[in-house]
């Protein structure tokens, strides 16, 4: 893609009133716009990411046997009262339409897709069964100032399991643990992210939730680094620093932010919708549920917050809007630009995703927006290397540059 | 996929409530799940419809330049009272948060996609320009009856163009009649799709809109068979039934269903948010919008409203769940049930979608259950015709079968 044709021009300031690193570089570099506090607009380059992100864990959720639905979000309050959420969740929008129908707007979907399984579901022969989708949620954040990390609206990837037993919810549980931090890998911040032991709640001695440690954060880990898992601070203060699995107590303390969570919720659900199942013997027993939830804009935030510098983003390849940043120094009339724009042309012939920089601006402005843009290659194309056959490519994460033929940088791309 | 993990079964019955065909049809075939009046979810084998009906609609938008966005459901009170259309808008829900913060849920994103432009639209350089999103809108119908045709909460793809002037807006909307019509043929309802004169409102002579015909249709429309297009009953009511563009008096009266709708807007949004753009001159100019809009339930809706019988649905190739329809006459255990598993097997790894009919029931119910999913081809394998090394191949919208061998099929689909 041409850069002269993307709707978006990066910004030198945010709104003033955007306090998050993630959003302020998002909106500068015009990834997502801000239309109010928590809620964001996702412009091309930032939709790109996302679909991105959407496209890593739909992947992984195959893997797991999930069958896709889209639940919808106005909800009937009967559903929400069934389970006494009607009252008891505090940022549940509510609407009444001129009718005096009362509706929730669906901040998690366990109220509709119980009912739903309910439906479909009779036997023990069609369990398990995990249904999960990927769509808006709206939260009543009164507060909202996270950035894409914790929006009044944001898209969420959720996964909802269902079990005969809990010996078979613990099992698909261990498989997500898994499939999660196959998501965290390829995204890139595999290395910086545990698995992090919570307080139970009402179900068992211990919940999971999943922390990706950057100087943002808002909450605490004790990381064991022998384990590679962590413990989160209540947790510590109950029972000291000190591993759940080794026993080590040598912990390392970060700040970090939660990127996905999983909890079993047994027949917390199942129960007041009497979801049921007909067991070999032909008695009904109460259906074990697991569920699974994974923001789409908090991953972007949050890779924002741990993998940018003082510059920009850094992108990790699997999520950059575009490989290459393909930069011509000189105007639409110099060689530079001719040879770029056929560059452009054979890279994309081959399937690499480039953004070229066509833009006629000086190459210190062109360097600065590509830092800030964070496309994982940055590809210079001048009139001075031209003469020596080269192109000069540079990492974004990296400070060194060097000079290659075109062909070499087909050959790694 | 065999048949027997899918999380949806076939119904006798649609709910009581339920009037319309469409929704009727997919309800009992497992599509779509009615949660409340105007409100479905859409359940694995209907989003897998969505999503090819989705496919369709991406790539005829990349062909009109449009670069992709997602736009927020949660709007602030302020751009709707800019417009107007905060008070003037009958279907519009409003939402207060506890903090007393006022917001309409987008039922429409004029009031969003102009004040995003205004921010990085400057130059004359920029035009035209076009954005576009798919996500679920929100309109407040008090009786909505038609099933999927007309919901409460329903997915769209609206996109907005940008132009200089009117004569560029006038050649994008006319580019755009062009991309909804190859739309409408490649989701099999070209041929019974019309491009539909209707009244201007305050801005030209007529505008349009796109009507299929269908007998459940809520709106008339006179067709042109020379011209291949149509007015609808309110011109017809002042100007008599008269082609526009031939003059052509003997025109044939349908019942039909509105299945996408194009806008000249000119400067209606433009203006009260003040969005202009520099001219070469460096003078001020407000810029001309056009606005399009196209349902994706409301497509897959019209499609069953359009093509089924009275046996169910028939789906045309490019948005069917499945291609194939494989149905083995004997349990697990017998040679047609391990056959049609290779066979499966075989036809998935070559890239085509195959829904394998593994279960325990009778070839009756089998067969009733195809005619009511509606994939377009049925292939039986049992073990009679294998003796002949043959299976039977039926296509839905025929009554014919045919005996012929697996390569032949293989070649075939």
């Amino acid at each position: 893609m041409r850069q002269s044709e993307l709707f978006t021009k990066t910004r030198k300031e945010a709104p003033a009133d955007e306090v998050s690193k993630n959003a302020s570089l998002l909106i500068r570099a015009g990834f997502i716009d801000k239309l109010q506090s928590g809620v964001y607009t996702y412009l091309p380059l930032g939709f790109r990411v996302l679909k991105k992100i959407e496209s890593i864990i739909l992947k992984e959720m195959e893997t797991v046997g999930g069958q896709e639905v889209l639940m919808p979000s106005l909800h009937p309050k009967e559903n929400w009262t069934t389970t006494g959420r009607w009252d008891s969740m505090d940022d549940l929008y509510k609407v009444t339409d001129s009718s005096g129908r009362e509706n929730a707007l669906g901040g998690t979907h366990e109220e509709i897709v119980v009912p739903l399984a309910k439906q479909f579901l009779s036997s023990y022969k069609q369990l398990p069964l995990a249904l999960f989708q990927i769509q808006n949620k709206f939260r009543m954040e009164l507060r909202a100032k996270s950035g894409i990390l914790r929006g009044r609206e944001f898209f969420m990837k959720d996964l909802y399991s269902f079990h005969a037993d809990e010996e078979d919810l613990e099992k698909y549980y261990a498989q997500m643990k898994i499939s999660y931090q196959n998501i965290f890998q390829q995204m890139g911040i595999g290395s910086k992210t545990y698995l992090t032991f919570a307080s139970g709640g009402s179900f068992s001695k211990y919940s999971h939730e999943f922390q990706t440690v950057t100087e943002a954060g808002e909450d605490i880990i004790f990381i064991c680094d022998a384990c590679r898992i962590a413990v989160n601070k209540e947790i510590t203060e109950t029972e000291g620093e000190q591993c759940p699995e080794c026993g080590n107590t040598n912990l390392k303390k970060e700040k970090s932010i939660e990127v996905g969570n999983i909890f079993q919720l047994k027949t917390k659900f199942s129960e007041p919708f009497n979801l049921t199942y007909k067991n070999e013997s032909g008695e009904d027993i109460p259906v074990s549920m697991g569920c699974y939830g994974i923001g789409l804009g908090r991953l972007m935030g949050v890779v924002v917050e741990a993998l940018s510098d003082e510059k920009g983003i850094i992108w990790p390849e699997s999520i950059a809007p575009f490989k290459v940043h393909l930069i011509a120094l000189g105007d639409e009339n110099s060689k530079a630009h001719r040879e770029a724009f056929q560059m452009q042309e054979k890279l994309e012939e081959k399937g690499t995703e480039v953004l070229f920089d066509d833009r006629d601006l000086r190459a210190g402005e062109k360097f600065a927006d590509a830092d800030l843009l964070g496309i994982p290659l940055r590809v210079v194309v001048s009139e001075s290397t031209l003469k020596e056959g080269k192109i000069e490519v540079k990492r974004r994460a990296e400070e060194r540059t060097s000079l290659i033929s075109f062909e070499e940088l087909v050959k790694n791309v």
